[in-house]
């Protein structure tokens, strides 16, 4: 059989890839992290090492007494953990010190590129995936109105700025203005307090980087995204088209149908559109 | 004697202008804003007219009937405010209309715009408060170390990109990552949020927005920034020099000095310096 690696953040993400690449005839060999991710993929998985966020070392070593030479960086690490939890290995450290840009990207980059020196190569990471991409245009019955597709193009045009900065993926706004921007916090909690801020009806956008790396930290939304808006009373969320990951599809726009909120699948034309 | 208008928002700065200016002579003609402004405002300006946000045509009517020729705005407009709270009279609205870009500012220059087709000069914000800028250098006994000043650096070329966008002035940072953006939540809140994500050594950047408009709501800290920075254990504050304000100086240097916090004036170069 041939093997495939998987490293595991958190989420259901690294579940559906381990289950479509067994279904596909690989022995998928995985290393999770501790408190991050799902235990069920030590039933999935042919065979599963834990780690701690940090134990680089200790993940290159696994990989390489496996013989694995293509791995798939799937699920979210918590980004707070990061400055909490971390208990890096020398190896880490010495990645650390050398890495002068320390976003997300430059992180995984830099890991990827220790990797490569091991001769593991790095693969996208929806190639198992490819279902889970979001659809273009408007995916519920309720369509955005003419204001708020003003917003959304408004809220690309920022959400990509952000990205470009490398800060976050998503953000909030209402009668152009940003009501909120992820950072760190996940998009939740930007949300969250976007949402509170206008009282009702803010638009959440998410977006892909425009330097994004396909093999790490695609930007996704699923049915807690759609309950967190609720919570809220947010009413839109326009998602990147054919990058972004929609998980729980049936039952995400099922809720958004009951409550009044529009799905959208938006691509950089928006920009310039707004109502496509 | 001469007179100056005060359209006043809330917080220390329009009590401090009144009070200068009126001990330079002027008779200062004050329109506050009901749930915003000081009240001992009352006491300090000569006269006084409450009004609320978005009686733009009542702020006409009243420096028109005063005969006011220049008037400078000033004081803190809590922005999530203007979402909930904001009862537009007819003027207002038809402003508001035009208004296709509804960042700070632009809502803010379009208002002067108005004022000024009835012959009303909105003047720099500063006219009377030049002792209120931050000071360029180290303000405090403890000095930002090697790693914190490439943390100001970095944190200060992203609170300018945010600055750029019309997002916000602030940026939370720490180990060259953004921890969090201020958007409309307001200063304090930013540093909470970003302070607790990394759970101790946060470096908190406000900087004035590259086409900042010296009219408007200058970017400011006070005794409040660093009470709110010693709650979640934040250790370098990074301020624009020569622009921004600093409000109770003395007490936010004492307390910062007690709590071996850094207090820093930065100007761009330092983006590329670092440690100056």
């Amino acid at each position: 059989m041939p093997k495939i690696g998987l490293v595991a953040g958190g989420g259901k993400f690294p579940v559906l890839f381990a289950r479509e690449a067994a279904s596909q005839g690989y022995d998928v060999i995985c290393v999770a992290h501790v408190g991050e991710s799902d235990p069920v993929l030590e039933e999935v998985c042919h065979r599963l090492y834990w780690i701690r966020l940090g134990q680089l070392g200790r993940l290159i070593k696994i990989l390489k007494k496996e013989k694995i030479s293509e791995v798939a960086f799937l699920g979210r690490i918590t980004k707070t953990r990061m400055f909490r939890d971390v208990r890096p290995d020398l190896q880490a450290l010495l990645l650390w010190r050398k890495i002068k840009d320390r976003h997300d990207d430059a992180i995984l980059r830099a890991v990827a590129q220790e990797l490569e020196k091991e001769g593991i190569q790095v693969i996208e990471s929806t190639r198992f995936l490819k279902d889970l991409l979001m659809p273009s245009g408007v995916l519920t019955l309720k369509r955005p109105n003419a204001e708020q597709w003003e917003d959304i193009a408004f809220g690309y045009r920022m959400a990509r700025a952000i990205g470009e900065l490398d800060i976050g993926q998503c953000v909030v706004v209402k009668d152009r203005t940003v009501l909120a921007v992820e950072a760190i916090e996940g998009t939740d909690e930007t949300i969250r307090r976007g949402g509170r801020l206008c009282g009702q009806g803010a638009v959440v956008v998410k977006v892909v980087k425009p330097q994004q790396d396909r093999r790490f930290d695609l930007p996704s939304v699923g049915l807690k995204t759609i309950e967190t808006m609720a919570e809220v009373r947010a009413e839109v969320l326009a998602v990147e088209a054919d990058e972004a990951l929609f998980f729980d599809r049936a039952e995400a726009i099922g809720l958004a149908n009951k409550l009044g909120i529009c799905i959208v699948g938006v691509t950089p034309e928006v920009q310039a559109h707004g109502r496509p």
